[in-house]
């Protein structure tokens, strides 16, 4: 991949679409995180930074990322907003285990996907008050390869400029547009369940990346690999009755 | 359409894809409209009633909504839950305003999709506490056609029935599985607005399926409800860099 080419071309589609659709700014979710960083570098570099609002969504989350979201909004110039959904999703938890007979212990998977869903909520709603703003998408061929992410979550967006890019990819566009080094290198995590992403997917970015270019990985990796990818497909393709 | 065909073979595709897929039961929210009415009541159909959950989701809700999403699930005879969203709802917006100045006046388009967008990430909460149950999808073909929906919202499904049927072909299936009267010959509404989904739209739905089928509507219908698909199209296709 020639980086500055990419590059380039990007700020162009993001130009070009935004031209074509008369269309003013973007709201990203800025978790701290490569992807959102990369993201939000591209759009400001192609908006210009005053038509970017980040947004920093804490729940329950480290204050390193809170610091990264922050280096990040000041790297690239645009403001970063802070909106807390600490006590959205408290008493989001609350009620349904007043209104079900579940346990914490019960709730743990589903209470992971609800902070990504909130948050998609949370940057519409950004969007809606500000008139010309879309929600721009973060995620990476690699992590879409194997679907990895929250359905109505994070994959719902307005334009997706890194969907065709691997999780190296992106890192060397990142590099290349400034994103601070602690950020673009940080080991990816959801910030949700305490695990890194390779820990939770059971495989490494790098090998889904080999699978995706069609080089050589071993027997077992593959294997691995085809069948999240396979198992998640549904995410991608709604089953629907056709008369 | 062959109504009694058309039914039957919803419910053979309903029960084959649970079969491969090794699922159990449906999560559907209950409007007190006929579309998650006719859905629900083929999920009972091709599943037993004893493996349909009806989510009951008021938030200013009108008491008439209520006491017709009852009677669908007496009429089906599943269970329906109810999850009141109007404390979760007015502590976002609360918050949204305490973070942001904007008055109520300039909230009233985010607030209608901030509804949708709760009612998603409920329903995935209560398929994710009940293990092979999933949340199928109400949208018909009308409403896809012109993109009536919250991006996010209602859109988000795991399996779709009604996508390929017009409006009258969804009234015609809920006459013949027995959805009550009131509720299938109910003016449709979002519930959300005030207003009918005819007048927020600014046209018919019988004309839009006149359109969907090529049959012949006056040419300044025809050009508003191209209009209105064409300008909700990047609801379907994100538009995405490739490299």
């Amino acid at each position: 991949m020639d980086v500055e080419k990419v590059t380039n071309e990007i700020i162009e589609f993001i130009r070009d679409y935004y031209k074509k659709n008369n269309l003013k700014g973007a709201i990203i979710g800025i978790s701290g995180g490569k992807d959102s960083a990369v993201v939000a570098g591209l759009f400001a570099k192609a908006l210009g930074s005053e038509n970017v609002i980040g947004i920093w969504m804490p729940c329950h989350s480290k204050d390193e990322d809170y610091l990264n979201a922050l280096l990040v909004s000041k790297t690239f110039g645009f403001e970063l907003k802070e909106f807390d959904l600490t006590n959205i999703y408290e008493s989001y938890v609350r009620q349904i285990k007043e209104v079900n007979d579940v346990s914490d212990n019960e709730l743990v998977d589903s209470n992971i996907n609800i902070k990504p869903r909130l948050r998609m909520s949370t940057l519409y709603y950004y969007a809606a008050m500000k008139k010309g703003y879309i929600v721009p998408g973060t995620s990476n061929k690699c992590e879409l390869y194997v679907g990895y992410f929250t359905k109505g979550g994070d994959n719902v967006c307005d334009i997706s400029v890194l969907a065709d890019l691997t999780v190296d990819e992106v890192i060397r566009i990142g590099e290349y547009i400034g994103v601070p080094d602690k950020v673009i290198h940080k080991v990816p995590d959801d910030g949700l369940s305490g695990k890194t992403d390779e820990e939770k997917l059971g495989v490494k970015y790098s090998d889904i990346a080999k699978v995706i270019n069609n080089e050589e990985v071993d027997i077992e990796t593959y294997k691995k690999i085809k069948i999240i990818h396979e198992r998640n497909f549904h995410k991608f393709q709604i089953p629907t009755y056709k008369k």
